[in-house]
């Protein structure tokens, strides 16, 4: 039965009256001429457009009213058929993809209309083929959830999986996850496995694969010639530089923060370059520093989710605190304002925390800059209530630090050593 | 007595020996020679150097081992006498500043190092004299916090006393404000009062006083010349627009946040450029919209505290959230990821909240953006639960605005409406 997805009033009716639909490659004659697959549409649209996949890997919406004719040249059915058994090419690295979820993970099942994860790496390579050409690459999902829903428990799964592999034959690791909290994964595997002898690539798209220009496949084009050619280690989020499609940009995965909700270069290492830029086939390097500070692998796959963070604005009541100091927390990363400060009405609980045996970090919320709380009184105070400055830490980063410090040490003052280290990059100079 | 504030070791000892001291006029001769006042140092710091500040009005740190000699040129005591009466050039127009607290608004005591409040017109003129030849100011001091102090009702005192105001013969108000929380402050006062008839400026300064380059003389001019030749009205944060001292950005007070924890430039129009730029005497506009949407001024002057910024991330314990319901919070702002997202595990307490009538509103903590619910599933579910997406209102904004909107409204119905108005251009088109 031929399938409509998302099609709605007029387009609907355009589709239907032409016989084509959902998954069906065709060739729309206009003013210009396109030869497409026809794309599910899953947002709250008008019903004025079709939505074709080009063969370029581009979407396009068309305007139905400007469509001549519209002519089917495969359908769904044949298209399925079409997955070509992939042959390994011995000559070129291997690199394993891991997949967790979100849009980049996905692919629309044309038949149903559902997003589905990708599952083996004859899918992945016909979905994208020009993978093939740069590497051999292994698929596995460990779990497919969008990455609003992942938590500190997934991030212990990756770890322990990317532990299972570290002393493989693999040049590089992909690891396929939603934008939306890539950067607070980015950071634990960071953390957890300092010192992993091969990079790790985390790899997300902006747009699903039924908008237009979808960014997925030259985020994994990019990130693939990255792990084959960089030559170094570390923790990478790798993403859309600017909104051409020219260069992909490899960030620190401790320094960079998802900064835009929809834009395809969302993601913006923090106060600095991106460590890495790819440009066709070209690796640029924008740091001198090695992303870890200590070269010996040393994985310590465990955290302890007791750490808030605590936005400080105008108003905040002071009573909010003392209740997460009342649920037993053992951390609080404060996001203040300015250099790193928060207001007179917060001391008494804060004293209270520090006498509890809370650790107690400073971050800020301009997000960029470094903390400095010698320079006015209210920062003298605090850091007389027993607040320590984590100098130009992400606010994000230092709670997942935090978190991972806890896990990883016998009390509060070997976690406190822990997380003043710059281990990863965390800390720039 | 002589004073040191704040020097120690070398640097105190050269001082002494010197027979010069804090406030002291004098020449400093070595590769090249400089004169100013010694200038007290507040920082944790070396002792190796002092720090003068020069007739241009910059600071500057010398080496005390290049000084060669030292004249001392005045003592602390000439130069408090040499505060001169201001008088009225009645061809200029006539503007208010209005002192808060904060570095902007202070000046340095040269005898006791204290920071202490700008009291009259006569002394704020005597330390940035270009103000005198574009307008009058006449000043006022409302109260003296800095910024991480200033509370919900010191904004209601600000709004007060401009409403009392309004119908005056000023051509604009200045409010000196602390940088920290400036942004929170400059949205209450756009939406308590909308369609005010004459510009107000908030200004700030990124570097104390004793700090080389202080921005505060230049911000401070930059606001009186946007103020006397604008030409509009609203609410703008007026601070330096990049780390020159060539261009002064005016930005809409409901679209600026401070993004950066010590440069001159912190303050960023997110998403867009400055409102408003002045550069030497020119103003360039960038915008064609007015500030206000309704030009009939409609002042609104009250508050309810009972909102609550949720920032979410992984691991965030939705016990939190029960708890913040239960001590009677009547509006949540979540910091969501993304385009407006929240984890799964949040839900059920987010169906509760719905259920006892607590408006939810979603902003997303990539600041920049527009929240967008309907692409992903998880979107299209938190809707369902009653989460109302933000627009591109940054999340501070949202904030303050919910606390504004729920003390000028009867019911959560009509706070609602309130909400999603866009009242000073806190939307974007």
């Amino acid at each position: 039965m031929p399938e409509h997805t998302g099609y709605t009033g007029k387009s609907l009716e355009f589709l239907k009256s032409n016989d084509v639909a959902v998954g069906d490659s065709v060739k729309a004659i206009g003013e210009l001429t396109y030869s497409g697959i026809i794309m599910p549409r899953y947002e709250h649209t008008d019903d004025q457009h079709i939505v074709l996949k080009l063969n370029s890997g581009y979407n396009i919406g068309l305007e139905i009213e400007k469509i001549t004719k519209i002519e089917k040249l495969t359908s769904t059915e044949k298209i399925s058929e079409n997955v070509d058994d992939l042959k390994e090419n011995p000559s070129l690295p291997k690199i394993l993809l891991l997949s967790t979820g979100g849009t980049i993970a996905s692919k629309v099942d044309y038949r149903t209309g559902a997003v589905t994860p990708i599952l083996t790496a004859s899918e992945l390579n016909s979905s994208v083929p020009e993978l093939s050409e740069i590497a051999n690459i292994d698929t596995e999902v460990l779990f497919s959830e969008y990455s609003e829903n992942i938590m500190p428990d997934h991030w212990l799964q990756i770890a322990r999986k990317l532990n299972d592999v570290a002393k493989s034959d693999y040049t590089g690791i992909i690891i396929a996850h939603g934008t939306d909290t890539m950067h607070y994964t980015s950071s634990f595997l960071s953390f957890a496995l300092a010192g992993y002898p091969i990079p790790i690539a985390l790899v997300g798209s902006q747009r699903s694969s039924d908008r237009a220009s979808s960014d997925a496949a030259l985020n994994l084009i990019g990130a693939t010639k990255f792990l084959v050619g960089c030559k170094t280690n570390g923790v990478f989020v790798v993403m859309h530089n600017d909104e051409s499609d020219n260069t992909i940009a490899c960030h620190y995965g401790t320094r960079v923060r998802k900064n835009h909700t929809s834009k395809r270069s969302a993601f913006q290492t923090i106060g600095d370059n991106p460590a890495y830029i790819i440009y066709e086939d070209k690796i640029q390097k924008n740091t001198k520093d090695e992303f870890f500070k200590n070269k010996k692998f040393n994985p310590k796959i465990n955290l302890d989710t007791k750490v808030a963070l605590v936005k400080y604005y105008p108003g905040y009541d002071s009573k909010l605190l003392d209740e997460i100091l009342d649920m037993g927390y053992k951390a609080i990363i404060f996001e203040g304002t300015g250099l790193g400060h928060i207001g007179k009405t917060m001391y008494d609980s804060v004293k209270r925390a520090n006498e509890k045996g809370v650790f107690l970090g400073m971050t800020s919320q301009c997000i960029d800059g470094r903390t400095r709380m010698t320079v006015y009184e209210s920062g003298r105070d605090l850091l007389n209530l027993g607040i320590i400055p984590l100098e130009d830490m992400i606010p994000e980063v230092a709670l997942v630090k935090t978190m991972w410090a806890l896990g990883n040490s016998q009390d509060i003052e070997e976690a406190k050593k822990i997380i003043l280290e710059n281990i990863a990059s965390e800390l720039s100079k």
